[in-house]
């Protein structure tokens, strides 16, 4: 038991939060950059339970979680998918042309990411906590599986956040993925459906960034907002996704 | 406006709620009963809004929400799906063997389940709210493409219960996806990605069952789980999945 359990976990309830469940959701952001300490065991348990109270198909949870803190084999997953992140990330950097238009300019949006993204898979082998959420699939695989999986890990996230720490998903691990299997004697018939960091916040983050209300809720007909789609007082936006150079 | 907004929903701060996120993300469970009353529009947006909050590879955003409350289309949409699920209920009811076994006996998990679904199917088409949480693809499906909308929908669903509402994910609406699709305009390409039902809950629920963190969480060898991964006290178990005949 670690130190910071003075009692075990099965008699521990899980910690209390200062945070409202819809200030949770609507303050929840990617975090890349991480502080460089080990996330206790017993915030961990607390991550890890409210994750799988999420819902699945028929409550079959077919979610698995593997979590990787600390010893060899962490170790050489965090490198594995270190080096598939490092190699994708400067492929996309050059082919989505992070550096030139406006990322020219050290100040843009672009930039900014640019250099985040850079960091983040710079220092990938130092995350203090790599998660893999796996899928057990029981039929032929389809877009809705994710529908048992993605909540869990988006339940994942929001625990994390309601405890001070943070996290992101990527799919760093599709390059390595048979090698990760090798290594961490997961079935070959798993699907491995993401790859979570998570670790204590380094510095101040932005807010979350969405487009407006209007874009993206519709009523009774395909692309008209009804009248109640309306951002609150503060709301942040951005434009969608990747620089326009790599939209196909 | 609706009467419950004195102010433009512009200018209106999304609500408070008592629930704390990690007590949020414990206690959202499936709600399938419903008073018959229309969610008002102020809650509407803020359960709409939270859902947006949510994370989306390179924040493309392709999540889009079709709300569908009252109107002639709405129930129209709505009474397409009843059929739907009464007929795919009733195929389930038999095939899976709902009612022998300890299905013969009212008092079983499984004689609940199966007057809860009859109930639920049987008023599908006067759920208060029935939201389709669609995505807009950019390449090919990908079994990893519900990353970009799961999430969105867990925060949806999150935020109904810190409301004071509930709901449920279903894939009733496949089988008249292209019926559906014509009557709202939704585009061909579209991925209609579920049957989203929300409400205000009728009656006392029972708590979120799951299996034992222990058999969900992995250390750094697959299906073996770390001392830490202890459920905290109050935990309640089911066993996962449908009835046993139904598994293939």
């Amino acid at each position: 038991m670690s130190q910071s359990t003075p009692q075990p976990l099965s008699q521990t309830p899980v910690a209390n939060t200062d945070v409202s469940l819809l200030e949770g959701l609507a303050s929840t952001r990617a975090i890349r950059r991480y502080l460089n300490e080990p996330i206790p065991e017993a915030v961990l348990r607390d991550i890890l339970f409210a994750a799988t109270r999420a819902p699945s198909g028929s409550n079959r949870q077919p979610f698995r979680f593997v979590v990787l803190s600390q010893g060899q084999r962490a170790a050489q997953a965090k490198a594995l998918i270190a080096d598939s992140a490092q190699q994708f990330w400067a492929e996309k950097r050059q082919n989505d042309q992070y550096d030139k238009g406006s990322g020219a300019d050290p100040d843009s949006p672009k930039s900014r990411m640019a250099r985040t993204m850079q960091h983040y898979v710079d220092e990938f082998a130092k995350v203090p906590c790599l998660v893999l959420p796996c899928l057990v699939r029981y039929r032929e695989p389809t877009p809705m599986e994710g529908a048992s999986i993605y909540p869990a890990v988006q339940n994942l996230l929001l625990a994390a956040r309601g405890l001070g720490y943070g996290g992101v998903i990527t799919g760093f691990h599709g390059p390595v993925e048979a090698e990760l299997k090798a290594l961490l004697d997961i079935p070959e018939d798993i699907f491995i459906t993401c790859t979570l960091t998570l670790g204590k916040p380094q510095g101040r983050h932005g807010p979350v960034r969405r487009r407006p209300l209007q874009e993206l809720v519709f009523g009774d007909t395909w692309g008209e907002a009804p009248a109640w789609a309306e951002d609150p007082p503060g709301t942040r936006y951005t434009k969608a996704g990747p620089p326009p150079t790599a939209r196909s």
